[in-house]
């Protein structure tokens, strides 16, 4: 690989990570306020991670550097990896006995906004580590939807061409336009996020839990600052939550186009289909669930809308333990951990979009099959779907498969059961959080799991959130021809 | 619909099912010489058949036929229909108290060759019955041949057309052709059996058991004259079965090439990976499962080779309870189950050639997401899949995850737990056998299940047989346009 490439790719690296460290400073200001002596894990981290980054950035400096298409895709891998390790370190060098395994896990649970976790007794931890953890999660959620709306539609993986900004705007020149864009999009989350936090505590949470809260739902993200997620929030609470879930799991192009007051053409049908997905699964819910008997209609509703909301935008709440709802509720369960939300948000899955293009091509195929000399193509977002976008659908939608497969057998492995396996490699892969089974469930968490387990899943999640084939591609010797 | 169609369509189902009608005396010689009353109800049967038959091609014969490829794909499903309702009335009709649904699911778990079973205690019913059993499943057998090699690549569902016929010897003239492929497919079939009848009963089995057993295992299908399956069997008997259940996997154009002296042309690869396939999971299962303390190596290579062939070849039979063998087992499980055999073979399942196809898309698509001015075209036997071979393999593996996914969700509401639900949906699907799970497992059967969980286990093994989209598309509007 060209030198002037990898120039560019430690730099940009090397800005990242200095934005995490200086992240940490929150943490480190809320332990320093109450006292706690975990804010000097804080300075060290960081003030080491800024040193590294610093001088990462200086010996770059002023140096030729390059870009192109290989380069992205490095990029895009080694920024979360490296993301990933620099926020492990505060969870390594606390005073709570974390495993470097267990680290690693809960930062890239958090970066990639999955939300399982393997801390128990979350509520005993000290509010500066509770609050990072957020926080991992609120900063991986802008990540996740710049990468969905700048390097993705460029990377073309999995049918991401159709989200081209180009295609709206011609008038704009690209980087003025990118810049637009992006303050746009910093501008809407931190607006979402301070509404959320605003409306939690106003409904009841402590400023705290709102913050850490409001962080985790605008990112789909899911960790709680208690073992027992949303169990003991009240009802106005859920509402705020299913609410503000929804709005994260829509395209954020949507909103910049109302902003933009050019609306029309951000519309592709992805808020339709997603919030009608929600409402079936909810009403197969609601009339296949064995509820408490103390539940009234009320009660049935709300929570069965707050878990299907909740696994749909993969943000991976719990309000109650619904797996106790009986049989019928895995096989719900299973298709709402599965499907994901839109391209642009910041929820993982399959995604609506990819939905939406398999339907429109099985019921084309059934034209094709009746009319086999019939020309009949598939559109989405206005433009033809061709042979390229077509190969790319079908191979991230077998790669989704294989590596569901893969990821459960090696969990099998490990010595798991199969309802472990399956719905742990699958909510990983999804970015969703909560598995089932008594172990992986709402009322469990991941600490128990062995540690090869710990890293598959680790991987699982990684691999999910980069949309598989970014990062397939780096082991194919065809990417490192020059 | 035109009236011409409708008229062939009848008269072609009531030839087959005439032919079943014939096939019925079989299991009526068998009681009559064993003094067993039931050859009553194969009589009552086979009249019955006969007459409605018979009665029906008079009244179409003479009249004008035609037929186009929409008649073509109501044929495949009515055909199958209305031979699994004549197959399951020798259940329905004996002294043995088998309901409407059982007889129905043993029939097309006969004809689909899947291999579940709803009874139990299978020793103990008439030589007759347990003959007519293993009789359905080896028509179906040739008729899934049948239709694999003459009747879907016309239809071009799921890719297909790469195996049309006409691709290869462009001097016979169709019809001519067709009938002598035809001979030739009912001599390699006939021969197959006989083969494998000697050698089973060489091996130590009665002759009774040979033939039932030669019928089940040619046809990938799986019933067994006893519950406990090839469980007692020796190791000669299995070494027979696994390279017999092998043969029926691969495809019967194969046999038909070399006895043609045209070999070479009918070569794809699909041996090859089948073989690569099974010899990798074998050495999987080898090295992970936790076996009884007192198997030694042969015991460990023979029970895996058998397992893991029994599963990707569809068959279902079961040498051992592997799922005694810890967790690790299932995963391996979960893939043998899935994969299925060659396209043109008595084998269900995914289908090799289909996974070969996906694992070149993603190879492909990894080239093209690295350049994406470059073309990368894809080839499967010589010939480049293009956009409408793409978009009927993309339609038909999302059709069969989305059929998977609401048979799993289905069965769940039926009150089954996941593994239950899950792996009945995936074994019903891929037309295998057994699932896992205490209740279908090896050594279980599906006779304790909700008759609701039955009538979605039938559909399924129908779906997966006719290749699901075969079916789908009888149900949109655009095919019953004129």
């Amino acid at each position: 690989m060209n030198s002037p490439s990898s120039l560019l790719i430690i730099r940009i690296t090397a800005i990242f990570c200095l934005l995490l460290a200086v992240a940490l400073w929150i943490p480190l200001l809320v332990d320093l306020a109450d006292g706690n002596r975990d804010w000097e894990v804080f300075a060290v981290t960081s003030a080491l991670i800024s040193f590294l980054s610093v001088f990462m950035i200086v010996l770059t400096n002023g140096r030729e550097t390059s870009f192109n298409i290989r380069a992205a895709f490095i990029l895009v891998t080694v920024l979360w990896m490296a993301t990933s390790i620099v926020s492990a370190l505060p969870y390594l060098f606390s005073v709570y006995d974390i495993s470097f395994t267990d680290a690693v896990f809960e930062a890239v649970s958090g970066l990639t906004t999955t939300g399982s976790t393997v801390l128990s007794k979350i509520e005993t931890l000290p509010r500066g580590l509770l609050l990072w953890r957020s926080t991992t999660q609120w900063l991986g959620g802008i990540g996740i939807v710049a990468m969905g709306i700048f390097i993705m539609p460029l990377l073309r993986n999995g049918g991401m061409q159709f989200f081209k900004l180009e295609s709206s705007d011609r008038a704009d020149k690209p980087v003025a336009r990118i810049e637009t864009f992006s303050k746009l999009l910093v501008s809407i989350y931190l607006s979402l996020t301070a509404l959320n936090i605003i409306l939690y505590a106003m409904a009841g949470m402590t400023w705290f839990d709102a913050i850490n809260h409001a962080f985790t739902t605008i990112s789909s993200g899911g960790f709680s600052t208690r073992d027992a997620s949303m169990m003991e929030e009240n009802y106005l609470v859920l509402s705020i939550a299913i609410v503000f879930m929804l709005a994260a799991a829509l395209p954020f192009t949507l909103y910049m186009g109302l902003l933009l007051r050019s609306g029309g053409m951000w519309k592709d049908g992805q808020m339709t289909v997603l919030v009608s997905m929600i409402m079936i699964l909810t009403a197969l819910m609601v009339a296949f669930a064995e509820f408490p008997v103390s539940f009234r209609s009320p009660d049935k509703i709300i929570h069965s809308l707050f878990t299907v909301t909740s696994l749909v935008t993969t943000t991976g709440y719990a309000s109650i333990d619904h797996l106790t709802w009986g049989p019928a509720i895995l096989g719900i369960t299973l298709i709402a951990t599965f499907i994901g939300g839109a391209a642009g948000s910041t929820s993982g899955g399959f995604k609506t979009y990819r939905l939406m293009i398999l339907f429109k091509v099985i019921w084309v195929t059934l034209k094709e099959l009746r009319y086999p000399n019939g020309v009949f193509p598939v559109y989405f977002r206005g433009q033809q779907i061709g042979v390229n976008a077509l190969k790319a659908i079908l191979a991230f939608t077998a790669a989704f498969i294989l590596t569901l497969a893969l990821g459960t057998v090696g969990l099998t492995m490990t010595g798991l059961d199969f309802d472990t396996s399956f719905s742990g490699a699958l909510t990983a892969l999804a970015n969703v959080g909560p598995g089932w089974g008594p172990r992986i469930g709402p009322s469990g968490n991941f600490s128990e799991l062995p540690d090869v387990a710990k890293w598959i899943l680790t991987t699982l999640m990684l691999l999910g959130r980069l949309e598989i084939m970014t990062v397939f591609i780096l082991i194919t010797p065809t990417f490192w021809e020059n």
